[in-house]
């Protein structure tokens, strides 16, 4: 699987759930990438995860969509201490804006060039 | 309002739709951006539509997310003959892979620095 590929998440057939993050970065960094990454990482092995696709680009806007079974296992990754952490250090130091939308995926489909 | 600002949709109270498409690019340019800038523009000018946010990186990974009144005016805007034309092209051309999922917002919550 090429790094084209990876950047759709394998998603399951809908209904599934999505959390769209949708952030404008302050011009702070102080560690902010690898936190980033780290959370990333500890979202991936919760229960319910099913995938992510992150892009930011060079303005600092950046949207990360992450896929879930269910409402409860959004909760769950909400509460998670380590991520309620971050957060609070996000809105702290590097985040002007975010917004956050919570969605139940009714439908999906996709392209791949031959 | 400033750009950072700009940069998140503002959406009414849930319930609507979003229209998750995460992309990625061919190197192939040949009038991409003037394209992707004229569809926009349609789709800010057809009934339903509630905004829109879009982001690409350096590796040519794009996620754009636009938000619409009901899944009627989605289906409308996807068989829009302009919409059409410009999709058969980003297949013959511009995209190597996207995945589009339609999802209904159910909850949302924002943040901006004091």
């Amino acid at each position: 699987m090429n790094s084209a590929v990876c950047a759709i998440a394998q998603t399951p057939e809908p209904p599934y759930y999505v959390v769209a993050f949708t952030s404008v970065r302050t011009p702070v960094d102080d560690g902010y990438e690898a936190m980033a990454q780290l959370m990333l990482d500890l979202a991936a092995r919760q229960a319910g995860f099913l995938g992510v696709e992150s892009v930011r680009d060079a303005e600092g806007v950046g949207i990360t969509l992450s896929y879930w079974s269910s409402l409860e296992h959004i909760r769950a990754w909400r509460n998670h201490i380590e991520h309620t952490a971050a957060c609070d250090l996000g809105r702290a130091q590097w985040y002007a804006h975010y917004f956050t939308r919570i969605a139940k995926v009714e439908r999906d489909y996709g392209f791949a060039a031959g």
